[in-house]
């Protein structure tokens, strides 16, 4: 049971690549900030990183990225005078563990050196109450008498991809406290951390403030097998934080309440709110343990990324895993996380569609912007703090020669706006809830809708609309017209618009008329309606039922995707930006028609699924982790369970494995997959348990996996709590508990499907 | 003086390269076929070619290029049994001339060996009156007495780029007469060459048939200082000649008839036909003996691949002097040669838009198969025998990994159904001739109207019509939206459109319903005015003058030409091509924006003509031959004429100097310029003596060179022949003579500029 609820490991050293991939593994995470799993005595040379949510910099002309902030959790521990790491020659036994039930990480390392066995043990968590809060217990025991001295305080010695963004650290002290402060490069955000380190035995203590760490020297006369525990608290707080006062004192004042409480009851608090989120979240499968550990990992790091509350964040596509992707926000956000949060965590969800109202203003500048200029909001690509465009016009880089190859996943990738709007909806439709419509969620699906219609030609000799010029979710083939997928969310945009006019006409009419008024659109808005019924979307054909992924799609050579990588002369060549291999072919990086029958699964037959799925899986590169998930989904729809569950497996141990492409042409990218995370339990939930909720109902189909015994969740629908219990022989759906924060009337019982 | 009318070099061996270089540059051409400048002796590795103009073939998946003839005008001289070659050590001197008054290729070489010398001449020319015809003149003088054997007949070894293009020739003799006749690869079509040698002294003849070569060998027992001269008569014919009978007995009548005649006959029939030409065509330049050579050699080359009366062939962008580019017809024909047939050789033009009346279906079928699929005609952008498209869609090769690089020359360079249609009606407008209109011409106008009618897209809140996605002249900027230069054509196409109609229902209103019932227009018709109307072309900005070469060029880095080039890192590397090092930046291949002004120079003001040359020309590689003289001619129009003279010479000298590039990517495209050949009698013209003519007038602006004494030359217009003289303080134009082909009756003698 226990190994289902943890992950562990007993490898340490290896290469960097190595190093670095576990430090995505056995990260643990709050919202407020990431800790990749690295070990107490790392530097930036193994990638530490407390990557920082929602704190952005820029040097020169590099990437903007997330601020890392000083490692308020370094610790080394020297015996006899010399320091001991896992990285050295004195390692006997290692093993870390990253614990699902708390979010927390350990470590036990036993070194010999000089005949003498010390063993090393720290457990570390980010407070999952105290946002701004990590906290560590150290424990060193050695089996016999030795001098052993402890350096722990605060590294700024911080690990970039495109730093530095602190470049001037101060270090000081306040009493027992350490205080690291510094500014960022771009814009002089302040970002401090406080550590506050109590020893249970009486010791030497000593400043130590070399090499840019800001350091506390504790040493002990060690006593043969005798045990020696310390605990680290500390504290991170930024710009961002509505602090009264200075941040230093904030900072300091938290590590010292933290001590105050003591690590026990510090644990205790954060072990209690993580049961909560698991007796909500945790999704039970019976008869495989496999998918069951697999699932759960996932499921972990939706809840530990998820952003904090009242922080209006959202969850950028690496998480707080690093810097990797600029730390930005994607439509993996919407498509594949957001999902998961508004069936089992429905105030996560909030923060996420906040983020998108948060960040219209740099929709709305990108839109005037991009192209022959726009009306309305073009969502960013890679969106940061402010909702401008972290993407880059170049954004591969081409290992011919060594130049970056224009891309235009920033100016084209048009849909990134109708999936905002359609996830804005969704959480209307599920939750009942219109505040948030009321707070900007209107607004922005209006500002969506308008972007759409200035975007849209009219074609005279046809009578439609189209949409030119643009992205798919297969980036393999850029400046397409007519995508399916496309053309389906910009249709969706415009009735979902007029599905908002519609509820805000009878609900809050002054809300209205002040919004419409707001954004000056009384004469656009009636255009909607017929740019809705006139938008042209590729419809299956008649005979095949294919649906062609855009303008021409079909006419492209159909050879096998080995063919295409076959001719691949460096590994790391970039198969699309215009002149990939697979831009002339058929090859599709990821699901794009597939995805569309996903995300519309109502609106399309069995037959349809079937038929588009036979013939797009086998063209499919899969060169995204977005990809298989969606395949898996759409592939229960029909029932296709084997395959299904080969990607569901795929995609739910996608970090796990670690297998994943960390290479895009000349890019890193590695990191953690929180959009495959997602799409792990969409498929579990929407896939195998057949879950599908409009604003109607709740309806549950389930198709289970053949060695699934149970599969046991709760969700989330109009403000109630279902818990949702399914064997190969029955269905059992039970009303749990209400959700006082719903504030919507329209509550109806979920619908009870019949047991297959 | 007679500097002035030929070309001469000492020049004979050296590298591959310049052989091929004088291979070009000494070429002679008949409109039927091009000979190029390689000696009697040369064989495939030197690059000899008889280039048929408008038979094509195709040899698996290479490139579809015209068929070279097997050389009727191979001669090989052996001295004591020794063959004597240019290439060889035995030369003394050598010295080969192109005369420019009867398009003559002579060559004499002194060779020296065993103690004797050797006197090699040959005279050879391609009948101006009888197309199929070559005649070629030979003699031989030795100081001492001496075996000499003549090796001399038809070599069937033939150099192609992608042949063999006749892969089994058939080597026979008739009489007197050898004859190697070949069927193409791809449809085969007959290809036959009957040759006939007589020599003036009575000596030995045999066959000798091996290495794919049908010869005699004429041996003499040479005495001291004695010449010994025969003459060649080599005929051509293919399926595309309309023949009664067979064609090798039509090749044998042929070249039967020429030796009746005899050399000196056959010769003084071609010189007095050249005079006719050059009576007509030759541009006189007094004080200036550079330009004055350098424009008449442009002429001669004009003159000489013209294509035969009746022919409906065209001129590819390399004219006959090989296989380059496909042996095809670009945008180069209507927009840089067709003038001066217009001007100065109205039956000339009639045959090269006869050859767009003739592979219309092409264009159509063009229309109907690329993108969306439009209507109308979509001319090729590479044009050969049937119209289809020869440009393929990877159209340059990628050094840095070998491989084809996707180019969108073929499917987005609409620009040229516009160019032709505007060809179309310019002679109409200044010959008042509108039997072509009638013949097909105005079918043609209407289709490519048409074409346009369906690639626009109507943009709503602008009300207007967009042409999106093209690439205009400047070919290293793909994929571009509104193009100032393809807009305008467009918009021009409309207006010619409607101007035709309204031509044909005045002047023939039953071949005008016909015509619109066959191709269906009633209802299409009508819309073309709100087409033309409401296209939107880019205006000059209200403060600086300039227009935007399309949308968004101006928001392109705004970097140096030498900045670009030197990012280089391999020589042939494609600045275009949606990846290239240009894409990114302002800078262009080739004047766009200023073609425009050029092609519609009345429209624009002086000023803005100025503004935009100030701004483009800098940021203009000049990439192609075809871009310095349309920046030459807009800068006679706003007085840079330093300038002009500059980019003037340049044209005219292009392949004189043979210092254009050869390679595209890793494309050869060595061969002749007839485009470049075509803007340096438009600059002489237009520019510097400022010719204008439209439908109402022929005006005559001049602004002369300063180091011009005098221009002269003629021109034909509206039926009417005038001799134009102009000097630093004088300009006189004189009607000549009545043109009785004219058939129009709206004759208005030309309007007589004020000098300055």
């Amino acid at each position: 049971m226990k190994k289902l609820w943890s992950l562990s490991t007993t490898e340490h050293g290896g290469d960097k690549e190595s190093i670095m991939r576990r430090g995505n593994v056995y990260q643990v995470a709050n919202g407020y900030m990431g800790y990749r799993g690295t070990l107490d005595e790392f530097g930036p040379d193994e990638a530490v990183g407390i990557t920082l949510a929602g704190v952005f910099d820029r040097v020169g002309d590099a990437w903007r990225e997330p601020v890392n902030a000083p490692n308020g959790g370094f610790t080394r521990v020297a015996l006899d005078g010399v320091e001991l790491s896992a990285l050295g020659d004195d390692v006997v036994r290692h093993r870390q563990t990253l614990h699902f039930a708390d979010a927390r990480f350990e470590r036990t390392t036993v070194f010999r050196r000089g005949g003498k066995t010390l063993t090393l043990t720290s457990s570390r968590f980010l407070s999952a109450v105290t946002p701004n809060l990590g906290v560590i217990a150290v424990s060193v025991t050695c089996d016999q008498p030795g001098e052993i001295a402890i350096r722990t305080g605060i590294d700024g010695n911080i690990w970039d991809l495109n730093g530095p963004h602190l470049p001037e650290l101060a270090h000081t002290r306040e009493g027992d406290v350490l205080l690291t402060a510094g500014r960022t490069h771009e814009s002089g955000k302040h970002v401090v951390v406080a550590e506050l380190s109590s020893a249970e035995w009486a010791g030497g203590q000593a400043a130590d403030s070399a090499d840019n760490r800001n350091l506390r020297v504790l040493t002990v006369r060690a006593e043969a097998g005798q045990t020696y525990r310390f605990f680290k608290y500390f504290a991170v707080f930024t710009d961002n934080d509505r602090v009264d006062g200075a941040l230093g004192e904030a900072a300091i004042s938290a590590v010292r309440t933290a001590h105050a409480l003591g690590y026990d009851e510090c644990l205790a608090q954060h072990a209690a709110e993580w049961r909560r989120k698991w007796e909500r979240c945790d999704v039970l499968i019976e008869g495989d343990d496999e998918a069951q550990h697999a699932l759960r990992y996932s499921v972990l790091q939706l809840l530990m990324v998820a952003p904090v509350a009242g922080s209006a964040n959202s969850i950028p596509a690496r998480a707080l895993s690093g810097q990797v992707y600029k730390g930005a926000i994607f439509w993996d956000t919407e498509m594949f996380m957001f999902p998961f949060f508004l069936h089992a965590y429905p105030e996560k969800a909030v923060e996420l569609l906040r983020y998108r109202i948060r960040t219209l203003d740099g929709a709305r500048r990108k839109a005037k912007t991009e192209g022959a200029g726009y009306r309305g909001a073009f969502y960013a690509w890679e969106s940061q703090d402010t909702g401008d465009d972290a993407c880059s016009y170049f954004n591969v880089g081409d290992p011919f020669t060594g130049r970056e190859l224009r891309t235009h996943f920033r100016d084209k990738q048009v849909h990134i706006s109708g999936d905002v709007a359609i996830a804005m909806w969704e959480y209307f439709k599920l939750t009942g809830d219109d505040s948030l419509l009321l707070e900007g969620g209107a607004e922005v699906i209006l500002e969506c809708a308008r972007f759409y219609h200035s975007y849209l030609y009219y074609k005279k000799d046809k009578d439609r609309y189209e949409v030119l010029d643009v992205i798919g979710p297969d980036e393999y083939h850029e400046r397409v017209n007519n995508n399916a997928f496309t053309n389906m969310v910009a249709r969706e945009t415009f009735l979902i618009a007029q599905a908002a006019v519609a509820h805000l006409r009878k609900k809050h009419p002054a809300a209205l008329s002040a919004l419409v008024k707001k954004l000056r659109l009384a004469r656009e808005l009636p255009a909607f309606a017929e740019a809705a019924r006139k938008l042209y979307v590729p419809k299956p054909a008649r005979k095949t039922g294919l649906i062609e992924q855009f303008d021409g799609y079909f006419a492209l050579k159909d050879v096998p995707v080995a063919e295409v990588k076959a001719k691949m002369v460096h590994p790391h060549e970039y198969l699309g930006a215009g002149q990939g291999l697979a831009v002339p072919t058929q090859v599709i990086k990821q699901a794009d028609v597939v995805m569309m029958l996903n995300l519309f699964k109502s609106r399309f037959s069995a037959d349809i699924k079937r038929a588009n799925w036979e013939y797009y899986e086998p063209r499919t590169e899969h060169g995204s982790s977005l990809s298989a998930c969606a395949y898996a989904l759409v592939a229960t729809e029909f029932g296709n369970l084997d395959f299904a569950y080969k990607y569901f497996l795929k995609t739910a141990k996608i970090d796990l494995e670690a297998k994943y492409k960390v290479y895009a042409g000349t890019v890193f990218m590695g990191g953690s997959h929180p959009a495959a995370n997602g799409g792990a339990w969409m498929t579990a939930i929407f896939g195998f348990a057949g879950v599908q909720a409009d604003a109607r109902r709740l309806a549950i189909n389930p198709r289970l996996y053949r060695t699934w015994r149970r599969l046991q969740f709760r969700l989330s629908y109009r403000g109630d709590w279902f818990r949702v219990e399914l064997t190969p022989d029955r269905a059992n759906v039970v009303a749990e508990k209400t959700n006082r924060r719903a504030r919507s009337p329209h509550r109806r019982p979920a619908q009870k499907s019949r047991a297959r």
